[in-house]
């Protein structure tokens, strides 16, 4: 890969002749800090295109320089895609000012959108035409579609409507060459050629930008049943959901695992917030059955509580009785990542399993962090995909400096037993710039070798956020 | 791309260093015609090796030496990806001896195959562990699971479960070169670099030969109901498919639009097969619902004939009392494709469109035909999809041969007419070689070159299936 450039004051000069002035902005602390302070870019050029062909001209004159870009959406990845403290001056291509709706399809549950819409004005879109887009995340609010696209976002709805890319019908893409791919067709089937949608979903900004995408919609279930279960253990959560499958089969929309250590977390660091038990237990399940107009979501939920503490699967329980209580015990399990965030974690770990080894991962893991010393574990997530988000905090009263020198044998130690039980160090949240050692580490030689090989025909300058995905 | 070499006898030698006697046959006509005759195949050198590492070695020694090779599943492919008229004595891949189930997980509704187990005893196994995999298609009976994921094949339960690409949860293959990438986890979230598993899937051979895969199973449906409907028009079939939605939601697990045409087919090329209705209708739909043990099918299904039949939308139908009486609605609708051989098509399009401008696409596109003469047309298939299967046949007492002069014509109008719409020439069958020049004439320039990109990328000698998708 031949090295690359900064922006220039005449690489500048290049841009300002094809860029209005509405698309120059500073590069505020926004485009250079990760979320948690994990990271932090050194600075550079901040440009947001207005449409596909600006996007397309400035990957083209950066490809010409061989300038290095920085794709920016929303800012809240967690691996650190959207930062570069590598580059000095890169060009940061911010998607913020292509944020329309472009159309709703509510017959064909389709909408199409440009790549800077906000998550929740995606789903609000959606809503307002009796429809459901499913992408549920904590970053809601600020995550952009385009980040969720290159990032294939996960989230609390994927065990029933699948990760971001099972949420799309197409793309529009820009390549680092400025080759734009048009792929916006409202197409439940298209048989006609390579699979580029896929590809470049979940790339990370590494191969192109993603500028547009046809997304999927679904039928908004008609009545909901939602309850927080208390239950003995993770291997009865998921005898739990085998349970909750039998009765009610692909209707789950949520499944999530809670341990008390994270409303301990809520409790100790945003007091305010009322959690739904007045009693913490070790191992709570918060799920969902969504159910259409001809299904009665709450008979089915009452069959499957009845089934399952009668096998002592279920200790205790909350059942959401309104919207209101339904809503409250979302915004519950939403409110954990920011109480982690609060408590500072040492490492935190997004990582995936096959079902049937977790119940077994689970202890082993503790097990093998308490040679470390006294710390605290907050595991929890989306149980239903096998996708357990299991951080390390400090022991109360220190913090996280205090571990800064075990923190990398931690992971290490953590990603090893994931791989023995073929499980992923990286489940929903990507490579980024803090995973490419793992990668390296634990990925197949020869898919890194394929992924190579598909990088250097895609981006054969190295332009696209480098340092991110592979090195 | 450097020209390619056929198999020579010192290549033969090589092959026979390193495969064992069995993996040779001859190239009988199974491996050389395509199924309706519409293409063959000169001859060629049978190869099947019994494993990956095998077959590695068999792509590593063709791409030394430059040899086409040609990769051979079932054989049931629908646009000549399997068969290469162009190539004097290439080296054909059959993966029919790596044929095994090599492990079924029901508790994580996961197993793993091999690339040449038939489709049934695919079917079968799940089955064995009271789940499902869902690709249900005509050719179950000799189609292997490697073609139907080199080809993304559809079916009937795309609606529900998705095409072929959204029941695999990763896949193990051989690149060009022998690379093998290993990727037979499983796990429903794995964000660990690019997508390199969708961009194989679909990739029909030409950019490296499938060998095994872990496939997504499904709780199976507790209690069915099944119904072939008469309505009015494809318009009314479709309103009917919103008020489905709206009782139903996901659950629905089939909805075919039938032609009066197909039932006719059937009853002049089979006539022992029983109809399930004595009067044959212009337009009927079956439709399933699918539920799980806590849901009672038949009282939703029961919900939708009446609201149905309120507003119009369903003039007559049958709904089956039994699982043998289902199963024979299911027999008829899988008869349509043998009874369209039987008859001779002129023209077969695998089209899809924008679920809203069907209605009006139809009637427009007989129009257009009109101008060619008499023509039989039996338009059918997977609406829920968007998905038709647009045939052309002669008419009563001609045969196709009688039509050949005005074939690419009648072509052309069709998918033109697509094209307008939104549509796509090819849904689910791929691009194989009957369809490599509709691919340049309608795909899109910029996605076209990033195929282009990737051929060359992953297989730089051009030797996996040349010909096919693109030449």
């Amino acid at each position: 890969m031949t090295s690359l450039n900064q922006v220039t004051d005449a690489f500048e000069e290049r841009l300002r002749a094809v860029l209005p002035e509405a698309a120059f902005r500073p590069a505020t602390d926004h485009y250079l800090t990760e979320l948690r302070g994990q990271m932090r870019g050194q600075g550079g050029l901040v440009v947001a295109p207005g449409t596909t062909d600006e996007t397309a001209e400035v990957l083209r004159l950066a490809n010409e320089e061989r300038v290095a870009v920085v794709p920016f959406s929303g800012g809240t990845g967690l691996v650190g895609g959207q930062v570069a403290p590598n580059l000095s001056r890169p060009l940061i291509l911010s998607l913020e000012r292509m944020d329309k709706i472009r159309a709703v399809y509510p017959q064909e549950n389709a909408m199409i959108v440009e790549a800077g819409a906000i998550l929740q004005n995606v789903r609000d879109a959606a809503d307002q035409h009796d429809r459901l887009f499913p992408l549920l995340l904590a970053s809601e609010g600020s995550a952009r579609i385009g980040g969720n696209l290159a990032t294939n976002a996960g989230g609390m709805n994927v065990l029933r409507y699948g990760n971001t890319r099972d949420l799309c019908l197409g793309i529009e893409a820009v390549l680092a060459d400025g080759t734009v791919v048009s792929g916006l067709k409202r197409l439940r089937k298209d048989n006609t050629g390579y699979d580029l949608k896929n590809l470049l979903i979940g790339s990370e900004g590494t191969l192109g930008v993603i500028t547009a995408a046809t997304l999927r919609l679904f039928q908004k279930p008609e009545n909901n049943a939602t309850a927080l279960l208390v239950v003995p253990n993770p291997a009865a959560a998921l005898e739990l959901l085998d349970l909750a499958r039998d009765y009610a089969g692909d209707l789950i929309s949520i499944f999530e695992l809670i341990s008390g250590e994270g409303f301990r977390f809520i409790s100790e660091t945003i007091p305010d917030h009322r959690l739904p038990m007045s009693e913490i237990a070790d191992w709570m399940i918060l799920g969902e059955i969504g159910a259409p107009r001809g299904v009665n979501a709450d008979a089915i939920w009452q069959s499957v509580v009845e089934a399952g503490m009668e096998r002592g699967l279920i200790l205790d329980g909350v059942q959401a009785g309104s919207e209101a209580q339904r809503q409250a015990l979302i915004d519950t399990r939403e409110l954990i990542p920011e109480a982690n965030r609060r408590i500072g974690a040492v490492a935190s770990q997004d990582i995936s399993l096959p079902l049937s080894v977790i119940p077994d991962f689970i202890p082993r893991c503790r097990e093998a962090l308490n040679r470390f010393g006294d710390l605290r574990l907050n595991c929890f997530g989306h149980l239903g995909d096998g996708n357990l988000h299991y951080n390390v905090y400090p022991s109360k009263g220190r913090n996280k400096a205090d571990y800064a020198n075990i923190r990398a044998d931690l992971i290490k130690v953590i990603h090893d037993l994931v791989g023995e039980y073929g499980g992923s160090f990286s489940a929903e949240h990507g490579i980024g710039r803090f995973k490419v050692d793992d990668l390296q580490r634990y990925g197949d030689p020869g898919r890194l070798a394929a992924m190579r090989m598909v990088k250097r025909a895609l981006d054969p300058n190295g332009i696209m956020n480098p340092g991110a995905v592979l090195t």
